[in-house]
Order: C-alpha cells, then structure tokens, then sequence
C-alpha cells in the first residue's frame, strides 16, 4: 500500500496540520506522497525533502507543482496534456479542523472517486459539531455531560453554576474554548467563542475529572485498538500545550487504570466507532465520573494520527486501507423517465 | 440574480432530477442555465432548448459542452486555455438524492466558492439519514416515530407488531420503502431495503394517520412559508406515484386544517429549520396523530422545489439567493509554526 498524505486546508488548524504531516513523514517505513492544500484551495505536490515548516510559512511551496483533482486522483496540468500524480493508490486525510474534519475533503475524494482513510461524510458532520455528537451519543445510549447551546443572538443567560466551559460549537480542538469560573468572565469568554462560530456549547466544567483517550479502527482482520492513555493533566490544556501535541511521536504509557474500565472504554469507544467511522482511525475522549463513562468529544483525525498509542502504527494504516467502505456503483436506466413519458403521453394526467 | 440549475448526479433519483429540471425551465421567467452532471461525475452544459427528458436518455447530452469545476465556478477546457461559463451568479442544487442531498454536492461547491440555494453538509447528512433526523428531533424536543435500526448481519427481529414499514436508512424518497402487514412479507421487504443500504430503519405502521407537508426558507426579509398541503391519500405512495410528483407546476389547494393546528405546523417547521437549513428551500413532512406533531422527514431539495406551495415561486428564490450563509476566511499567518519551532528550537522539549 502506498500512501499520499493529504495536508493543510482552509482552517484555524492549517499549521497544526502541516506540523502533524512532518510528524508522520518520519514515522512511515514507505515513503509516503505529500499533498498540500492551501487555505485559497489549491494543491501542491511537496518533494519529501521539502517537508519542513519553513517551506510553507514561507510560501516557498508555491514553486511546487500545482494539482488539480481528476477522475481517481491528482493531475498536473499541462499546456497541452495533464500527466496524473503516480505513486500512491490510498490517501490519507490529514486535514485537521475545518474542510478536514467537516466533510468537506471527504466529499472530494468521494465525488472524484479517490480512496481514502479519513471520516466520511457523516462521521465528519457527527464529530465536528459537539451538539451533533452529543445527539449522536444519546442515540447509542452513551452520555456526555450536560449542555446548552448560546447563539451570537441570544440572551447571555446560563443554565449551570460557574464554573462552565464554554466552547465554540464547530472547531475541533481547543481553540476559542475557555473555562469560566466567575460571571465577569464570561463576557470575554463568549466573545472569543463568538470569533470561530455563531453557536457556542456551554458545560458545567467539572473540576478533577479522569480522562481516558481511546484510539483505534476497525478492519478486516478485526479492531486495532491503541495504547488507552490517561492524558497529561493540567486545568485545562490551552492551545499551545494541546498542540505541540500534535508533532508527537514517542509512544506513551499505558493508563494505570483497572482491567474492567479499561474494556468499559473500549467496549464504549467500539460503540461510537459503529459502522459510522469506517475507513477512519479515530480517537474517543473519554471522561470518568463516579465509575460512570461520558463520552466528551470525538476527534477523527487525531494529530499525526495518534501514531503514539500504536505499537505497529505503519501496519495498522495498511490493515485499515485494506478495509475501506465499499461504494454502490448507481448506473440510471432511464426507465423511469420512459414510464413518466408514456404516463404524460396523450394527456392523461400526472397522476395527480 | 441569474440561476443555474444543476442537476442528475449518481443516485437512484437521477431521473427525478432530470424530470425536476425540467419542470423548472418553464417555470421561471428568467431563462436559468442548465449544468447536467451525469452518474458518472462529469459535469455539462446543456443549452435551455434541449431540456428534453429524451435528451438525456439517449445520451444526445454527450454532444454538449463538458465542464470542469474550477474556483468561483464552472469551465470549460479548451485546449490551451480554459473559458469560464458566464450567465449566472447562484446554482440551485436540483440533484435529488445521494450526492445532492447526501452532502457532496454542497462540499463541492463550498470548496469551490460557489454560490448555491440548497442544504449545506451538515444539513444535507442531518436529513438524509433518517435516524439522524431522528436524533435531531429529540435535540429540538420535537417526537418523532418510533423506531428501530436493524443492520444487514443482524437477526431479523422486530420490536413492533405488525403492520410496520421498512426504509432503507439514507435513501430520499419512497425507494425502497415497503409496508409490512404480516411476518412473511418480511423477509422480501427487508431484502428490498438492503439492496438500497447496509442499515434499515424500521417504524411502526399508522394507519389513518394525518399528514401535512410545510414547505419555505428563511430570508431576511424573514419567512417564506408556503401553503400548508395535505398530500393526496392512499394507503402508501408508491414510487411512482410519489414521483409523477416532481413534474408538479400546478399550484396546490391548502389543507383544510384549523388555523391553530396550522399554526403549530408553521412553527414546527420553523424550528426544524433553525440555523441548519440557512440557504435551503426545504419541505418537512409532518404527522399529526391525536394532536400532537411529529416530523416523518425532512426533503431539504423538494421535487421541483415544492414550487406549486408558492404563489410567487420566482420571488423566493430570489429573496433566498440573497440571503445565503456567509462563510467565514481563514488566513493562516503561520505563528503558531514559528511558535512550535522556537518551542522546539534548542532542544527544550515539547511541551510534555
């Protein structure tokens, strides 16, 4: 399997995306192809050996070849001819955020039949907006912690006790989320949120919870379940901490935590999995309150793709894009508009 | 505002498409431009006078002028330069079913910068997948049926009595949907559904049961509702009656309801429309049973657009094309790279 890394996109998370590609460029045995997506939506391919940050931060990339989206992949369109990009037949969704994790890059390589690991459409709509994760974990009879939702229009009324995080209904991560302890602060709180969306999801914000991250996929030859790690603990991990995260390469150690939660997490993270992340690894945040699990966000490209909670990172993306959803092939006969002909003929009616 | 229209895509709705465009060409006193894309993904201009259902069937379209997607709109390749397709400011997606109502044509023309009336992907995956829909009605408090999903490798067991009816889970529309009045119909319903999806949702069967169709948008000039229809009863439409219904132009009787029941209705469907269906002309059908209102779906592309509930079709798209979501610009500036790489710089870790 030959993998092409498909990075950037037009969102908050575009650098996060690039430090995250560079992170895997180390990691894969084979070396993978480089597609970079700029924030005005144009690919490029990037030589391996061009892969660092300065290249992008830089503009330097755009001396690179320019692609376009074909029919089943990547051209580089010529005067006279396009020649395809060779050399990879699964690409891997590394967009983080928006367009990445939106359905967006999903579409594309659906409508231009290019096979992919990554959300589809639904499991990018499901996990990218919290409200919908939230109706999505109740419909599996999973819970998640209490909420409401503020549109920018709204009266700035809460319905919990401070402190309460408060968090921007779309963007993955944390960027524009804050904890609010006191009333003064909420204002400012709300106005940063206001910054990425219209909704802002506010919780009550429970202090000294435990949080588990399950990471995994499933496959032909069955689940491929990460390292369960408890996360670094600090009050709340701001966007800096959370992201050099993301260029994390070095595995982790195992949560010291008893067997039997360690499968109710699993057991948990399979359920959300279900068939709507299929062709995905994706990873669960889990939180544990009073020996109960509450499902607290799903992300479904996790930086450098959780490559740390995995003994056999390499093996597990082969296993994974060997096992990617089938598509129905539709082909219209055209009989129906024949029979809509023949019923509108000589002036019958429409049928109604 | 000038229109396109695009329609057909690879789904089971193809035809319906076809047959929805063309329902529209003489409708609309401004001549729209029409962009055909056929089941296997590529894109053509049709000129207005060869808006003929046969155009289509006996692949005549072919001779057209193909088209390729490109920023800000559509072109055509010529072959050393590319023209842009000129005549019109916003698209209206026409294609019904997967890939018009699935998400993938709103990413398309998202990614593109392409102006379109129609459901975005959020939307779009909310109403095609009928548990979704469910989910988010039980998010808005609104009831719904009840249910049960049932999987293709699961045990065919019920958790209704008899009479119940069989839907493949994503599909629009009445394909594949079958009334089931005794246990040995079952297996060939069931076998019906599958063919169409890997998952069908099974509902119990309400015989007698009222039901209203609500279509409108919001603009802002504010609402535009049109009449309020109870739709022609038999005990279930069948495909192609359901269908004749896309070539509907005849405007349509209001249902004769008490003013209060067609108040709750109005304010159902202005609730189910909230933020999510921004710059789509949608129909919700509703259920009344003893009173109480429950949502059965939500068509986020009527046939022909439900144009026969509008006295003044024309003016509600226009006032709605004018009324589209803004998108927000995201401009990486590259800091947080340079953050990361003084972060990294002299070796002082990365932030665990």
């Amino acid at each position: 399997m030959k993998f092409a890394i498909l990075f950037g996109g037009a969102s908050y998370e575009h650098e996060i995306s690039i430090v995250s590609a560079i992170a895997l460029k180390s990691l894969l045995k084979t070396q993978p192809t480089f597609i970079f997506l700029n924030a005005e939506g144009e690919f490029y391919h990037i030589p391996a050996d061009r892969m660092k940050s300065d290249h992008f931060g830089n503009g330097e990339y755009q001396k690179d070849e320019k692609l376009s989206l074909a029919k089943g992949g990547f051209e580089k369109r010529g005067l006279l001819k396009s020649r395809r990009l060779e050399g990879f037949d699964t690409v891997i969704n590394l967009v983080h955020g928006a367009e990445g994790e939106d359905g967006t890059i999903a579409a594309l390589l659906d409508f231009y039949g290019i096979a992919y690991i990554g959300p589809g459409k639904e499991a990018s709509v499901l996990s990218f907006n919290k409200w919908f994760t939230k109706l999505y974990a109740a419909g599996l009879g999973i819970e998640t912690v209490a909420y409401q939702l503020l549109g920018i229009d709204q009266k700035r009324e809460l319905e919990f006790d401070f402190p309460v995080i408060v968090k921007p209904l779309r963007l993955g991560s944390s960027i524009g989320v804050s904890v609010v302890k006191k009333r003064e602060d909420l204002d400012y709180a709300l106005d940063v949120a206001f910054e990425f969306d219209d909704t802002v999801l506010i919780e009550p914000f429970i202090e000294g919870i435990e949080e588990y991250n399950v990471a995994g996929c499933r496959t032909e030859s069955g689940w491929r379940i990460g390292t369960v790690e408890a996360p670094a603990k600090s009050e709340y991990l701001d966007f800096d901490q959370k992201y050099l995260d993301f260029s994390r390469t070095e595995s982790v150690r195992a949560a010291e935590i008893p067997d039997e939660l360690e499968k109710e997490l699993i057991e948990a993270f399979k359920s959300v999995y279900g068939a709507l992340f299929e062709g995905a690894l994706i990873r669960c945040d889990f939180f544990v309150k009073e020996g109960k699990i509450l499902l607290n966000e799903i992300n479904p490209i996790p930086g450098s793709m959780a490559n740390y909670l995995f003994d056999d990172f390499e093996s597990v993306l082969e296993d994974l894009a060997a096992s990617l959803p089938k598509k129905r092939t539709i082909t219209p006969d055209y009989a129906y508009i024949n029979r809509v002909r023949s019923a509108k003929g000589p002036k019958t009616g429409s049928g109604r």
